[in-house]
């Protein structure tokens, strides 16, 4: 058996006692993220770099005053040692290695709890930890790096590093990065069911993505937990770094707090520093949410919404030494409540701010195409959120539920109907970004997130999730075709990706009709229809007609969308991770906002007037959300082959990389860009 | 937007009301696939053949006599024609275009409900039916067909066909096709969490399957359902055509037989038929199950074991012409009880016909590598499927509980102990082909399959079923060392795919000494850790070490399988559409044999004895079944790129054909093979 061994010098060996011995629980809570001794190297073990990728390197020393694992009665020693080298190589002292100062020591402490039964009992444990960072470093000789920490009067850590090759070839200028929230390989077959006609089991049209030129899938398991989250995900994507949960280009420490954490450059701020990249950011989010956010923002803390929209705006400030970072070209999406001015945020408004540098500003469908192309440009089309497509197409008496910009008192209050979607959003931010990078002499780099697949699947939404992910389809296929009109996709990678999966399928059909007329849970599910029973997609049929019918019609809503969204024979679907539900199995006229009640005793119960015609499901998870842990890349253009096959989430960014040729050595001179226009 | 119309003529139409007036139900139940009128042709419209693949032809005229569609009083009519011609060209009577005699018509009536509500109602339809059957055809001639069939007095329906293109160049001369029956994505994420460590996030070792050189997704929807079997998703792989639930290389017609169904023939008996190919069967299951009888039956009801054997050993004999068949060179799997005589199959033993043919006979693993090499081989280890990995690897105690060849009666009662795997088998099943291929100058064609992923996951016995996925795995590296060794690489097609998938993914962990500690079923819910307290895979750590722990340790079975099957933190797994269940999250000592207990009411319900320290989770489903609809290919060496980003599962068999030049045109010479040796 050749497996392949990823980590070099890495002992297969009987057990070593000394490095096996304690800590036998830490798993469902941990001290700190990918630190199972008492010592913690930021980045960690295992880390791989694009040469010239700027980062901060921090050092924990660690001394628990109780639990299974106390240490010198919960003093860490002050004095370590940290030091680096190439592989095989004298190691020297990171000051000397990086020419930097020795940094002031810190000192504080944390408790946690060491397992569930700990958390029961409420006896945590203490830990007195003293810490330093070392600020703004980059490695630019490609190869592998070993990190020796020695701490605590006699313990040792290594880590290995990895920097990576350069490229021997430029292989595209721009990139376009589409982001599925979510958007696991179940959902891409459920979509196909909604959007697109069988006849006798043969498509007669397909997903944009069934055509894509490169396919793969990949692993997304955090630093220090199979499952991740959206900004963990996007980490990855973004900036090639395996992190924790809730963390955006940054690490975990164990301070608790979410502002100087060891942060890492993302390839978009890389693009900006070395080519001055147009930056686009497009999102049907909130766009203080994890997944636009990680295109630029650094904390341990994705809630730090405040924090986020000034990071976007001026780029890492305060004392942490950071790359220069003076606003993307665009930015599209939701959230404009986090925009206006309000206590909360010392009543400034990140509009004006955003005015101030010389944005345009639109907040409606019907204006986004009327602002030139020249200018930098802010989009902010909802309070929050945006609507779902299903919601803007469907049920547009939905709208009004969601909040547009109100011009008389510059708040997000005013009825929502006139709201752009991925797809209008992409295509003027394309419009802006070639049009800035032409005159520039530059080139682009857009991020364009379908957020409401994950949104929507979260309140086990099934049909708004899947509206969302064929706007995306429809969003893929109209920007290659922008690309083949504007000759740009010989010269542009465009990659989509899911972040995540969710345990989500279609297993069957349901006959709503019979559903909603029979009595009694068990007599409910009998409606649903298995194997030969579960018959062709109803949705592509108009009403009255047999979904056996080998005719195709194009519906209301055009090519690759439902004929009709509430038919009597719709997919019966759902997750592997569930909270408890009522369901029907139907497209519900308005959105819940949730699939559960919380009880007076602190507990969530399924609401029966959610799907009142529906059966109950008991779940198995103890909190509201689920994850899965595999994603689908499908990619377009020059390097499209690079993504094929199975590979790490990290390796997205570190591809994108290469082929846009962002690892520089020493010798490439960085081009220093002036403030923008 | 540039979505591919698949069928060329189709018309995209406003609708048209003839087309789509009547049959509005019809969805839970058919009155017959792939006829949503009145006239049925098989191969239906949408049907693609290799050039010369040998078909049967049918018609049916049916009238029902009452329902939402009542005919002519249920009177259909006798007179009715068939023509075809290429595309754009004058159409022949079917009799004509293939120089056959026209053959009886016959008549027969049958009934069916036309959804849930005549069910509970008790109203069944009554159709009456004339049909004909036109046997062993083949087309040569690459392009599109149009057959049209006039019937019942001024009906009309039409059917287009594809005759593939002749392959320009044979890439490849041997095919070895491994199926992982309902291997899903999610599984081989969970097979890799299982069987190798990550450490912060990143594997140290991978799956043979995560360095495939091609690797794409299938769509595997049935000709009339679009969730499908693993007989109707086997005869997709192995003849490249869309069939019905249940049905192996035949399509199912209305005369609710068994046999004489128009059949098609599989690209194994094209190998046979044109190359005078080896041909090898290898399965964990009964061979009689429907993935291995895929290479060789033709039946609409996969549960027709006895024909199966049959047709393994002569192909299908009685009145219904057929291409000549004289059996496999290697049969290796289970289900050795169908093979041994007994009253039922009129106590002929199989085995003995088997033997008369001069066929090995091996029923140990001890043994399985003791025969030679240049004989045809039978080995049946089990009276049914075989014992899993788990079983045979981690709790051997359990294998007596199988039955294995009892030389004295010549029956499968003898307590099971010396039993192979899926790699052994596949491995001497490579020496045999390989030796006996040199010796003709011919070529070999295997079909291995990993049967009890598939088995194992319908009862919920998630660890069984990953065991399995990672002794397929094992296998496939073992068999890529085998064909370099052999230096046979480059010259043979290596495919690994799934037929069918489930809504099966990993969502968290458990932290199983909490939940079988902790009362009530809220309370045991809160030891699944999500997310960020999902933390690493428990199961490649020693018992009592954190999985936090970066040392990376080989377990009692070797790489690329867990440290520990039993490890306190497991992982968290489960089913988008579910039975009833009580479940603990472990790798249970004893494998149960279904998740449910018949209640005296006719209905299922979970039993607790299951998992006595679990919780409950009620289910969605209404029987004990569920499937996904989406699958995955891995490919290696000549033609893997073939394989590449979405494809639908007809294209599989297709593209094999492609590879091995199977398509051929009038001009070839089929060789003709004389009797086996």
């Amino acid at each position: 058996m050749a497996y392949t061994k990823r980590r070099s010098g890495l002992k297969r060996s009987a057990l070593v006692a000394a490095a096996l011995a304690g800590s036998a629980s830490a798993q469902t809570f941990r001290r700190t993220a990918a630190c199972p001794n008492l010592g913690c190297i930021f980045p960690p073990d295992q880390s791989a770099f694009i040469a010239g990728q700027v980062f901060d390197l921090r050092v924990e020393v660690q001394a628990p005053a109780n639990g299974t694992m106390p240490f010198n009665n919960g003093k860490p020693y002050d004095s370590f040692t940290l030091s680096i080298g190439k592989k095989g190589q004298e190691l020297k002292d990171v000051t000397k290695a990086f020419s930097v100062v020795d940094p002031k020591l810190s000192s504080y402490n944390f408790t946690y709890y060491e397992d569930l039964f700990a958390q029961d009992a409420k006896t945590p444990t203490l830990v007195n930890v003293v810490a330093k960072d070392y600020r703004h470093l980059a490695l630019y000789d490609p190869g592998e790096y070993e990190l020796k920490l020695k701490y605590n009067n006699g313990m040792e850590e290594t880590a290995t590093w990895e920097v990576l090759p350069l490229s021997k070839k430029k292989l595209a200028k721009n990139v376009i990065l589409f982001i599925g929230d979510g958007m696991a390989p179940g959902m891409t077959t459920a979509a196909r069911l909604l959007g697109h006609k069988s006849v006798n089991g043969k498509y007669q049209s397909t997903l944009a993505l069934d055509k894509a030129e490169g396919f793969g899938m990949q692993h997304t398991h955090s630093l220090d937990s199979f499952i991740t989250d959206s900004a963990n995900s996007a980490t990855a994507l973004m900036a090639g770094k395996k992190s924790t949960v809730n963390a955006l280009n940054a690490y975990t420490d164990s301070t608790g707090k979410p502002y100087a954490n060891p942060k890492f450059e993302t390839i978009f701020e890389m693009g900006r520093r070395i080519y001055n990249s147009q930056i686009g950011v497009v999102s049907t989010a909130y766009l203080a949410d994890a997944t636009p956010a990680a295109v630029v923002a650094h904390t341990s803390l994705r809630s730090q919404y405040d924090l986020i929209i000034d990071q976007y705006l001026d780029g890492v400030t305060s004392n942490f030494t950071w790359t220069k970072w003076d606003g993307p070209d665009v930015l599209f999406g939701g959230g404009g409540s986090d925009f206006v001015a309000k206590a909360s945020n010392r009543n400034v408004s990140k509009i004006d701010k955003f005015l101030a540098k010389g944005y345009e500003f639109v907040t409606t469908n019907s204006s986004l195409f009327n602002i030139g192309n020249s200018k930098r440009a802010l989009g902010l089309f909802s309070a929050s959120t945006l609507p779902t497509w299903v919601d803007r197409h469907v049920f547009p008496e939905n709208l009004p539920t969601f909040k547009a910009y109100n011009e008389a008192n510059k708040t997000f209050t005013a009825p929502s109907k006139d709201v752009p979607g991925l797809k209008e959003m992409t295509l003027k931010a394309l419009d802006i970004l070639t049009t800035r990078s032409k005159a520039d002499g530059t080139n682009f780099m857009l991020m364009s997130e379908a957020a409401s697949i994950d949104k929507a699947m979260h309140i086990a939404d099934y049909p708004r999730a899947l509206g969302e992910l064929l706007e995306l389809d429809n969003t893929i296929a109209a920007t290659l075709e922008y690309l083949d009109k504007h000759n740009l996709r010989n010269e542009t990678l465009v990659i989509v990706t899911a972040d995540h999966g969710h345990g989500f399928d279609v297993f069957g059909s349901a006959d709503t009709k019979y559903l909603k007329a029979a009595q009694g849970n068990d007599k409910k599910r009998n409606a649903i229809g298995t194997y030969v029973n579960s018959g062709l997609s109803g949705y592509q049929v108009p009403e009255g007609v047999s979904p056996q019918n080998n005719t195709v019609v194009t519906g209301p809503w055009g090519e690759g969308f439902p004929v009709d969204w509430q038919p009597r024979y719709t997919a019966a679907m759902g997750f592997a991770a569930d909270v408890d539900q009522y369901e029907d199995y139907t497209t519900r006229n308005k959105s819940r906002t949730t699939s559960l009640t919380k009880l007076a005793n602190g507990t969530y119960r399924a609401d029966p007037s959610d799907a009142p015609d529906g059966f109950f499901i008991s779940g198995n998870l103890p909190t509201t959300d689920d994850q899965g842990v595999h994603s689908q890349v499908f990619t377009w253009g020059p390097a499209a082959s690079l993504f094929n096959g199975m590979q790490d989430s990290t390796e997205i960014a570190q591809k994108i990389a290469a082929a846009l040729d962002l690892g520089k050595d020493h010798n490439a001179t960085a081009r220093v860009h002036g403030p923008r226009h």
